[in-house]
């Protein structure tokens, strides 16, 4: 399927988590087989594109697309998880949310020295868990130069947060106005 | 790969999470491209041969595991959440840890009636988080006959506890002696 019919496919919620906000809601593209099928075929390309040793993704969306990504062209998936769900030493980061902070761990052995890790993920809107990602995936050695997402809120300025950081933000669709 | 080369991909941690527990720790099995790539391929054969009509997965390993197979053949994902996590009305279910309850939701209309619907995840241990899902899906209105999992723990009764749920269970590999 052209990405022009994924679209339609993610459905928008109104005021959720709250007034004045229209929610992007991927569950109903994931809930179409057809529809999922062909957006991982489309990630997987620009991902492949990029020179992509490895893939990460973020507990727990970014686990869908991210595993279904490496599957398809057969490479390492690295787990960014929430606190203490790693079972072995891992190391951190903390991150502002828009109420209070958040955590993100990594198991360092996870990630091989100079790698190039291509970030998978379903949505980037200030991109405040991405950037936290990227600072984990190098702290560890990787090499990130790009992140790949289904849908950019572009409004929200993720893309250019992350440009700071030299990572370039590919993403799938826009949806304006957000 | 075989099965029999996947299953020493699996790293045992000692002691986690707390003395006396070996974990099965399934991250380097994921960490490994061409392992997971063909742990994927394995599981879709099964589910494949199930009649699946769509695959459901349980946050966050689930998700791994079940979007691939799902995505592989081309099928609807149905995610089934913890608390909070879908942006529409949601049924939920509570089910019982060794320490307190949690609990499962999903969005009923991710599931079509009569559908026959394979869970899939990494790991079966008692089976609580299995058979809240299981319910869960029924009562959206799925016919649940089979979940797959990449590990069973079979002295820890899992498989035994959805039998009597008339779910069969299905496990790519085995460690006795958890």
């Amino acid at each position: 399927m052209e990405i022009a019919q994924l679209q339609p496919l993610v459905r928008t919620v109104p005021d959720f988590p709250k007034p004045g906000i229209q929610f992007r809601d991927i569950t109903t593209l994931i809930g179409h087989g057809e529809g999922l099928a062909s957006t991982i075929d489309h990630l997987a390309g620009r991902a492949e594109a990029m020179g992509a040793k490895a893939i990460a993704g973020m507990e727990a969306r970014g686990f869908i697309f991210g595993a279904a990504v490496a599957v398809q062209l057969k490479l390492p998936f690295i787990l960014i998880r929430k606190p203490g769900k790693l079972p072995v030493e891992t190391i951190g980061v903390e991150y502002e949310l828009e109420y209070g902070t958040d955590r993100l761990e990594l198991d360092p052995l996870s990630v091989n020295d100079g790698e190039n890790v291509v970030i998978v993920d379903d949505l980037i809107a200030t991109g405040g868990t991405a950037e936290a990602a990227i600072t984990l995936l190098r702290q560890a050695g990787a090499k990130v130069d790009n992140a790949l997402f289904v849908i950019d809120l572009p409004d929200l300025g993720g893309a250019a947060r992350l440009s700071r950081l030299n990572v370039a933000v590919t993403a799938l669709m826009d949806f304006e106005g957000d």
